[in-house]
């Protein structure tokens, strides 16, 4: 009996690793805004017209990546996220947008973004309801990928909220199919290995990168550096794991920009941006671009940062040193045999001195030395042997970051 | 042998309590700046002149506080932590400070801040060394008095490393002895309660305001949110002890303002600024004033806020209310029957309304109810009766503070 399971678990997996993503999205990790972390479920468009879920927030996010440099560096998603929809399917089965929120519907919504040059994402659940309660997808993938891809949508995030997780690996993969057989190129972010996660079940990678452009690996992040550590802390972690799958077309996500929100210190916006780049991980801000301060929006536009976050290699970074000064390095192999580094500072105390040499960051040998630029600060920081110190000063709650490419 | 042994004790203590501080200082809570959070043990004067512990440091803070505001907004004392003197007493026995780090020696020091209108503060230890291992005053504490005063110190820390804690009671009444018995008015500092509790022992508040003008309770600030939320977790724990000591003459102190530094976020600032405010705590900011952002400047120098700080009342306030979304609210008694309020969220998620009446926040009744005024935004919010809604947005780890008077 048990045997005879598992040789269905195993003919499962192969039909379903038959069957990948085919939409050639992603090659390098996507970019954009989304509503989750800042505006969360606010339905209440009546008494906060410009914080509510509804078309103009996203219509306003639009323009402000248009019009404050945002789309020029790359950002090109706008994301709904939960709680867009009415409680109820239409006759024919379908969701249907709050009409009250989204007097324009979602296709309208979709035609002003293209004409901004952005794309549009959207959200559903793959169980019965979504996280805030709304109609879940549970039966209705199909119907649910052609009104998606009817509509025009570009993006899709499907949660896992009131599911059978033991039913994801199947159930994600039936809706890439879904999504496959529209013809619409969408981008796929599942929530699949974040809710196996929780649930103690050793995610399958390599079937969920066959199957999504991104997904979620840990829990949502939250308005606090607490928030950023603890998920870092995970990445490390399981760094062997999810470094192995990051490639072009599939990346690890781990959740939202919260860069100009109200819990991040400058200091801790530019780590935050330091490390989601050394990940390769999706620069999805949420945040209020209307009201942004201009430290944070230059941060976020921080052009020699986010050409490290989107080289083609698509490989993910990992944490390479520990200091007992509370102090960690990460390195991320980029295209053409450059690197790039982050130091790390989870001190507490005042900015403190950082040392080391590129062979200690394991950094392979070249005939000339390296060449090391300051992608923080912006400044090139000169010509580097192998065991030449480098020396930096690291704020308390902060890091900084550089690129080193072989001398030719 | 029991009863012999508590009959000592109760002796002792009230040979202790017939001598108390006697310099008619901190009538309203010390305000100034003092280096230890921001500038820690810094004493590499020659790779990092501006941020070592030495004279450029103390002039140069006691310039900024006269030059950019501080100085009028009622901030004062520019005070020396750990770290100063030299590893030996000389052969008369006296403390002497780093002659490389203070070539103008403490006396010229005291004479350039009072020249500015500021005072100078400075620290010893109770214990053999100091936290940072420079000579303590064990078996010295009327020569350590006497040199303070001959040098035209203001203000003394005393640190309680390497003691004995269960001799604090009597050594720090000894110290407040030597210091009246100088003759200079010096305010007095005592980080005795801080190690009582890290030893388990309960601290006696009666008898250390009697003898000390500040004290430290609990642990030192960390440039972090977490510290600020700790601290503020064991103010409300042990509130209904701390409040009744705090009066003109003594207070509770949570340690140093670290607005301005790596880890706070505007909001956060502004939240630690309210909480201390609303604490009557010291307003002792640690910082660099030369590079301090405006929005942080601004925030240190709430005219509205420091008058609440400033109340002559001389009361602590405390925790009336929490919610289940991670608000609380800290209410305090002021003068002429006025009221402050702070609502403090411990949110990480999006801005909330807030909505109560000062009925629920047990405001006393007034024949005419209460003038509203928002002391954190400087707006006035018009009249309230007892039973009438307040309604407040208030930011994830963010506070609204506000200000009740009556209505005459």
């Amino acid at each position: 009996m048990v045997k005879m399971l598992r040789c269905i678990v195993v003919l499962t997996a192969l039909v379903v690793s038959a069957h990948g993503l085919d939409n050639g999205l992603a090659l390098t990790p996507p970019m954009g805004w989304m509503s989750w972390e800042r505006f969360r479920c606010n339905i209440d468009c009546k008494n906060q017209p410009n914080d509510c879920i509804g078309e103009k927030l996203f219509m306003d996010m639009a323009d402000r990546m248009v019009e404050d440099g945002f789309k020029d560096a790359g950002y090109e998603y706008v994301n709904i996220d939960d709680c867009w929809d009415l409680k109820e399917r239409d006759s024919a089965g379908k969701l249907q947008a709050d009409p009250d929120r989204f007097p324009s519907g979602i296709k309208k919504l979709a035609d002003y973004v293209h004409s901004r040059g952005l794309k549009l994402g959207i959200y559903n659940d793959f169980g019965t309801k979504t996280c805030g309660g709304y109609p879940g997808s549970l039966g209705h993938l199909e119907v649910d990928a052609k009104t998606f891809a009817e509509w025009g949508v570009d993006m899709l995030k499907m949660d896992g909220c009131y599911a059978d997780v033991k039913t994801m690996p199947q159930g994600y993969s039936n809706m890439t199919k879904a999504l496959n057989a529209t013809g619409r190129p969408i981008l796929f972010s599942c929530s699949w290995p974040d809710y196996e996660r929780a649930s103690k079940i050793q995610p399958d990678y390599k079937l969920i990168a066959k199957n999504c452009n991104i997904w979620r690996n840990y829990i949502d992040i939250q308005d606090s550096w607490d928030s950023v550590l603890k998920i870092i802390d995970y990445y490390a972690q399981e760094q062997d794991t999810l470094a192995a799958v990051s490639a072009p077309g599939s990346f690890n996500d781990p959740d939202m920009l919260i860069i100009g929100d109200f819990s991040l210190s400058v200091e801790q916006a530019k780590a935050q941006m330091a490390m989601w780049s050394i990940l390769a991980a999706p620069m999805l801000m949420s945040n209020d671009l209307r009201t942004i301060s201009p430290e944070f929006r230059e941060i976020l536009l921080n052009k020699e940062v986010i050409k490290i976050n989107q080289d083609p290699s698509g490989k993910m970074g990992k944490r390479v040193m520990q200091t007992q000064s509370h102090m960690e390095v990460w390195t991320r192999e980029l295209s053409s045999n450059a690197l790039a580094a982050v130091i790390f500072s989870r001190s507490q105390s005042a900015p403190a001195i950082f040392e080391t040499t590129l062979e200690n960051l394991k950094f392979p040998t070249t005939s000339k030395g390296y060449s090391v630029f300051d992608v923080t600060d912006n400044k090139p920081l000169g010509n580097y042997a192998l065991n030449e110190t480098l020396s930096f000063i690291v704020n308390p709650s902060g890091a900084v970051m550089f690129k080193a490419t072989p001398i030719a």
